[in-house]
């Protein structure tokens, strides 16, 4: 090996921002502004080359680097005329370590190094402030003995809380300067005790087990740790940065601050931020000084000033972003310490990434590059004003946590009823919807509520899903959280509330708070700037984006926010509603014995006329059959009204609409309740009467109910038993469809057919409605465009793609139900048993729910698309489950060449942005 | 098209049993025996190309297909020196069709063909008889009316019973000669009235009809709807065969029967058959005489009988297979009418194949084709004589049917609770446990009862999974059965049986009888051809075959049966014994609190040493964390035991020991029984201790129940949560293998983890485990070779079966479950609701939990196998769901690669045969 030839070290001059490689993040971050020509403290850089042979020499400093080093650090003492270990000007460095990628907490850093005894006198003199000096030397003791001495850091601690004891005081900073010099005494003391050495006090000693405890600490527990959870290889090695220290605190003409070059909460083109006379940065951390506007340094120092105004737009020039920038004055002299990409508000984000575009700095596409779908999400929702919420807290109104279901803030009247809540909300009031749990029979009361608190149900309760379309604010599961519904009163944690005292709900968070929080509301419309990013974001990308809408007033949010259609409108929310349940249940009980009897036609229809003619009769004849059918037509008419609303809205787009999914038990009563009832009833004897009617409910729920009923009798196996449901459906859609189209409004359904595992199940049931839909359309005398197709949400419709797609003419994937089945998870159960612990403890990458698993899920989708698309060339390819909307699962969807996605209303803007960033992430894996 | 050029029409002599395609299946059939110089009546065929030709040209008969015939005809008139419409001596002929393939009743058959008022006569004047004449011609017309000229049948009918009435006779066979002439007349009449035309006297204009009537056949609606639904293609066509009538009743030198050429009872080399002098065919099937032993014709007709022997050792020669032979003696002259293998006894069937081998008429891998797996498996179960089950039902003691969840007769007394069903069984009597269901609780019962029953529950229902696992009888889902557990009585639709009366129960087809019917048992030991076949079986088969078995008692029976080894011994039925139970809750009831407290153990594990010790601690002092050590501990003894057992028979083979897989709630008492206690607790205010303690075991039962178990919280799911359970198994299964390797026996242990969906999940519990067994063995002092694979029954786990095999030694396919998830089905609940009519409409070409499904799950499983062994080129790779024992899906294991599949004890048999047919198969295919 050719020792001379290997360069271990760059000065700042040398590197630049892409060699993060070789010199580490900070390492290249410090060269980067050094070479753009900005006042950066003088220093080096020891290479994670340097590092890596270090490591296989089993801890021998590769040669040559120690001189390297000296000669560097000679360099730094000429730039600042100062002198390491010198006794007069003394340098003072910040060794710090800085990998490829960063690694917070995970590897130390060592400050002040080069005072000793000698040093802190000269230091002293020239500060002409003793307590400085010695504060100085306290810490760089205290902080080397624990980073590179691996003395346990609560026993310096310990020294310190006596120093304050016997001083009498509170705060480090009374400490005067013979407190200090006695506890540095006592910190040599404690050194020796604990390593059998004295304190080491030739810095060049201190610098070297510096930079060996840096290269030692890339191989610490800790940092192999994290590197193994946050998959970084093992052997990439951390660079070193060594850098001159500067001083705000050297009197009135010093001092540090923090600069933002445009406003961080607004996004708003000026420079914003605050300054400390006479200080470090620690100082302004403790918090024991408040720090001054930014502008009044330009009355103080008003060349120091009008440099930095300069320096910033020179950074952001050079970096085309926002920054915020760390400075310190020492002594009238300007240094930057840290520059870095701004910290700012989703608002701030879009604006600033507007601006910058329409200034010129940067292109769309990097403006389209640099807000992050949650960002924008953010800015759809309502949210507690932060001053209002901190006030709350401070005044202990914060009465606990649920889970935080569906995002947003909501603060209303607490009502415990969904019909009181109703008839509150007519009244005018504004309410909060909280129950034990939510079920159909709640979803008027949800309707009207701002927001919902559950005390049981997970992230795919009732409440949370019906919410979650709704884009209000709902927080489930909240254990403590106890109703009496009789009292009409709830306890949280020894706390009561009454119906009517007003709580406010933070949906993103899971808050709940006692009292009214100020909200503020999105004006979206107001938003120019994000209007216009979600402009550009249209023009990049190629997937569609629709929604999944049951109500024409979802569908109208949906199409403001720009929606291209409604990719899942669900039938089961029209057959909830309380007018239409007592008909649903007319049609549950009387179902079976129509199809009996229908059996009974069609296998008579083989044999001899007469067998045919009885069971004809029979089935003409039967009571069961005639209120079954009469139940269906009540329903017709509703589905209709429901059909004619939302193909009106979605004019000229397409509408997905999916026939009846749900299990038939969900719409009756709850069994375990109807169990309990009749056992009563029954031990009691009392009420004969309502004894008979809740034991025949009860035998019908049980005989309805099922084991396993994710896995059980619904879908288009129910339209297989039960096939006029389905007709009915249709016929409703047709009608509702071709009035549109007679007064001339471009309707367009696309039907679909949920649960498919076998492609027969199509030929079954395709035809049949087909029949319905030509015959609608003839009686109405007008044509209509509509296709049929079907959801693929079972791994079996997946794997068998290729013949389903000879039936259907477009695909869904219901990403939910597919992700259930493909991991054999019952999201209900995972969520609450073992899920959260699969996720912290990394057996799963991510809950599988809420981003694609892009192994298993999404090798099933993208097998799916390719042999559909290759029985039926023009196949549309959607999804429609909840990951819709997540950013991660639209960049597969892009790759896995899907047509669409369809989210929720709510989440149109983020999935515009996350299809656009889809195809930008694309182009820059092809180039 | 060169019509002269068409051979339209084959004699019997030109064609032979490849001809199939052009002559169908029954032609053929005539061509062969004829041309094998079988004494087969005289006629000729009409290729199914005439039935071609005559669609293509819209119904006309194609050109020279007349004159053939009638040609042909004429050959048929001179061979018996009849005419064809002849005044003496008339023919009378059958046209029958006969497709490629058989259609049984889907078309029509014209006899007597010829006969008008002239040749009846003739017919009447030749036989003697004007009686049998008249029969003939009253037959004819009816059945040509209502196949040729499309009157409905019950027309004809209903004339007949009229001139019963008039006649007051009962039966067809006392009308008198001239009744049949009125009602010929009548009958003519009927067809004038109906077709508006005089019957076609003419016999030329009688055949034309009714080829036509016959070639028209194939395109009717019932013909196609079969096709359809048995995929038979609908361009074949089919043939007419034309044959001359041959008459056994033209006196007692006249005669019909059938023949078997082995005993199709016992397959023993011998002739059977019965002979009826002077009958047709009809009065054998009408039964009003009774037939003789075939050895008196030898009597009657020493010569016939002996021309008749010949032929029947000719013909099995010919075909190489016992024959069943149907035969008329028309005046001394032998005619062979048909000839087909004949059906047999399962134990017939394979003495028959053996025996044949061993004669050298066929060879040992053609026996092996003769036999089918399910003849080897009813040769396994007890079964009711054929004639007590016949009287039985005879004598009105058929109770009624359930699900037939498994297999086999039993017949006892009748016990309505497994405790006194055990007391019973102890007393030495042998009873048939009877319950609304089972559970767990019940397994002592189950374990000594002959046969089980229950009223409530599905396939795979507790009683019939653990039934099926025992082969034991069971009859589940009896809903007619009405069990009073208070009076010791049950109901069937009126009929009280009380507990200790005897049923008998026939698990085959879910027949329940009142008392005792004779059973026989099979002494398979004694069965020698039964071993000698699997023998050869063994000797080409590639599939290993081994065995599920929980208890040694199976694995002794599976070995008995050649297993080799276990493919899955489910650890969780050995929870479920009564003196188990309590450890079991104790474990249940603690393992949080215990798995929360370890859990704060390792977070602490990485902060300051005293929050270690203060968590540690904590553990140690909580009594939870005791009980549930404490209850593993003792659970850890019983397992030991099981395992020592099982181990210890099957020296020498590997045996696949699956983890606890079951939802922890199945352990625990119903949720709906302690919901309704509990309410009518509360309701009462009775009890209130009992009620306390209720409560507390329903909070615990609601905590751990789930909305779908199937996909919840179990398998793996629990190894990870309370990692001591799975830990506690391995320790149990390593010690009982170490101290069994000390004594010199060679136990081989795989320990398979259940409910793999993640790689990561292996990641997470097989260095735990491994870390057990090391420690284990090292204690024990003993090396023990062992292996740690997985289940494969999510989707998932076969999606990324390259990642888990990287982690598995072996992989088992689960494949009940994989097929639930797969499909999306729940087993229990599609099995009740939807998937009878699926199967029964062929929406599914059979119930996937029987036969595995090819497309979907099978393509999994070729993709899970294929790319595991990509990642391990060892990788041993076995399936032990329901399906191992399935016939068509061992063929599936055989093509798809596995190295074993895994079955109950009882199908062992069965499978090893099934295995050695698959690689005929696949060699066949080859070919």
């Amino acid at each position: 090996m050719t020792t001379t030839a290997t360069k271990w070290v760059y000065r700042f001059s040398e590197g630049n921002a892409q060699m993060r490689d070789l010199l580490g993040g900070k390492g290249a971050g410090l060269c980067e502004m050094s070479r753009a020509g900005l006042p950066v403290p003088p220093g080096f850089v020891i290479t994670t080359e340097a590092c890596r042979a270090y490591s296989e020499r089993g801890g021998q400093l590769p040669e040559g680097l120690w001189t390297s080093v000296q000669e560097h650090l000679g360099e730094v003492e000429a730039a600042l005329g100062r002198s390491f270990g010198g006794d007069a000007k003394p340098l003072l460095i910040s060794v710090r370590s800085g990998a490829k990628f960063s690694m917070p907490g995970m590897m130390d850093t060592v400050l002040n190094l080069g005072l000793n005894d000698e040093t802190a006198a000269a230091l002293a003199a020239e500060t002409g402030s003793e307590r400085f000096a010695l504060d100085a030397y306290r810490r760089f003791i205290q902080l080397f003995g624990k980073v590179v001495l691996h003395i346990d850091g609560t026993k310096f601690e310990k020294l310190l809380e006596a120093a304050k004891e016997t001083a009498d005081v509170h705060s480090d900073a009374e400490l005067a300067a013979a407190d200090l010099r006695a506890l540095v005494a006592r910190y040599r003391d404690l050194v020796v005790a604990e390593t059998g050495e004295p304190f080491p006090t030739d810095p060049w000693v201190q610098l070297e087990r510096a930079v060996r405890a840096v290269f030692d600490s890339w191989n610490s527990r800790r940092a192999i740790d994290y590197r193994n959870y946050n998959k970084i290889p093992h052997d990439l090695g951390t660079a070193v940065n060594i850098v001159a220290m500067v001083f705000g605190n050297l009197g009135d003409d010093s001092g540090t601050g923090v600069l933002f070059t445009r406003n961080p909460s607004t996004g708003a083109r000026e420079i914003f931020g605050e300054y400390l006379q006479n200080a470090q940065g620690e100082d302004v951390v403790a918090g024991t000084r408040t720090p001054q506007k930014i502008a009044q340094l330009g009355e103080s120092m008003p060349e120091v000033y009008h440099q930095l105004e300069g320096l910033a737009r020179q950074l952001e020039t050079h970096y085309r972003d926002a920054q915020d920038i760390e400075f310190t004055v020492e002594r009238g002299r300007l240094f930057i310490l840290q520059t870095r990409s701004a910290k700012r508000t989703p608002a701030a984000s879009v604006r600033v990434a507007v601006d910058l575009a329409r200034e010129g700095m940067i292109d769309e596409v990097t403006a389209l590059q640099r807000v992050s779908p949650d960002e924008v999400s953010a800015l759809l929702l309502p949210a507690f004003d932060a001053t209002a919420r901190t006030d709350a807290i401070g005044a202990g109104r914060l009465l606990g946590r649920g889970l935080n279901a569906s995002p947003g803030a909501a603060t209303g009247r607490i009502i415990f009823d969904a019909d009181r809540a109703a008839e509150r909300a007519a009244a005018g009031e504004v309410v909060i919807l909280a129950r034990p749990e939510t079920n159909p029979d709640d979803v008027h009361g949800i309707l009207i509520a701002q927001g919902v608190l559950t005390s049981r149900g997970g992230m795919t309760s009732h409440a949370a899903v019906v919410t979650r379309g709704l884009g209000k604010a709902c927080i489930v599961g909240m254990e403590a959280l106890r109703i009496d519904l009789d009292s009409r009163t709830a306890t949280i944690d020894g706390r009561t509330i009454a119906e009517g005292d007003e709580v406010s709900l933070d949906g993103t968070t899971g808050e709940v708070f006692l009292g009214r929080i100020q909200t503020v509301e999105p004006d979206l419309a107001a938003n120019h700037e994000l209007f216009a990013l979600l402009g550009w974001a249209d023009g990049v990308r190629t997937l569609g984006v629709r929604a999944n809408a049951d109500y024409p007033r979802d569908a109208a949010q949906a199409r403001e926010y720009g929606a291209q259609g409604i990719g899942l409108c669900r039938t089961e929310h029209m057959f909830f509603e309380t007018e239409r349940l007592a008909h649903v249940h007319e049609m549950l009980v009387n179902a079976p014995e129509h199809a009996r009897l229908q059996a009974a036609v069609e296998a008579a229809s083989d044999g001899p006329a007469g067998e045919l003619a009885r069971a004809q009769e029979a089935l003409q004849g039967s009571q069961a059959a005639h209120r079954y059918l009469a139940a269906l037509a009540k329903l017709e008419d509703f589905q209709r009204q429901d059909f004619t609303g939302i193909l009106d809205v979605m004019r000229g787009y397409p509408v997905v609409i999916r026939l009846l999914d749900m299990p038939l038990h969900e719409f009756l009563p709850s069994h375990d309740e109807l169990l309990a009832e009749v056992a009563v009833l029954e031990a009691t004897g009392a009420e004969p009467e309502k004894r008979r009617q809740q034991e025949t409910m009860l035998s019908l729920v049980s005989v309805l109910r099922e084991a396993n009923p994710m896995l059980g009798h619904r879908g288009c196996r129910l339209g297989v038993t039960f096939p006029e449901i389905y007709e009915m459906q249709v016929r409703a859609i047709m009608t509702a469809a071709a009035d549109l189209v007679k007064q001339g409004i471009d309707a367009q359904p696309e039907i679909m057919i949920p649960l498919v595992s076998h492609v027969n199940e199509l030929r079954a049931l395709k035809p049949r409605l087909e029949g319905v839909a030509a015959r609608t359309l003839a009686t109405a005398g007008v044509d209509v465009h509509y296709t049929i197709g079907t959801m693929i949400e079972t791994p079996r419709a997946a794997l068998t793609a290729g013949d389903v797609a000879t039936e259907a003419q477009f695909f869904s994937f219901g990403s939910n139900d597919l992700t259930q089945m493909t991991f054999g998870y019952s999201r209900d159960d995972a969520e609450g048993k073992f899920l959260g612990e699969y996720t912290e403890r990394k057996i799963l990458p991510a809950n599988p729910f809420q981003t694609m698993d892009v192994d298993g899920v999404g090798r099933l989708i993208r097998l799916a698309t390719t042999e559909g698309r290759q029985a039926r060339g023009d196949l549309t390819v959607g999804i429609c489950g909840e990951h819709g909307g997540d950013p991660a699962t639209i960049a597969f969807c892009q790759a896995a060449g899907l047509d669409y996605v369809s989210c929720s209303p709510f989440r149109i803007p983020v999935a515009r942005l996350a299809a656009a960033q889809a195809v930008l992430g694309q182009r820059e894996r092809d180039r």
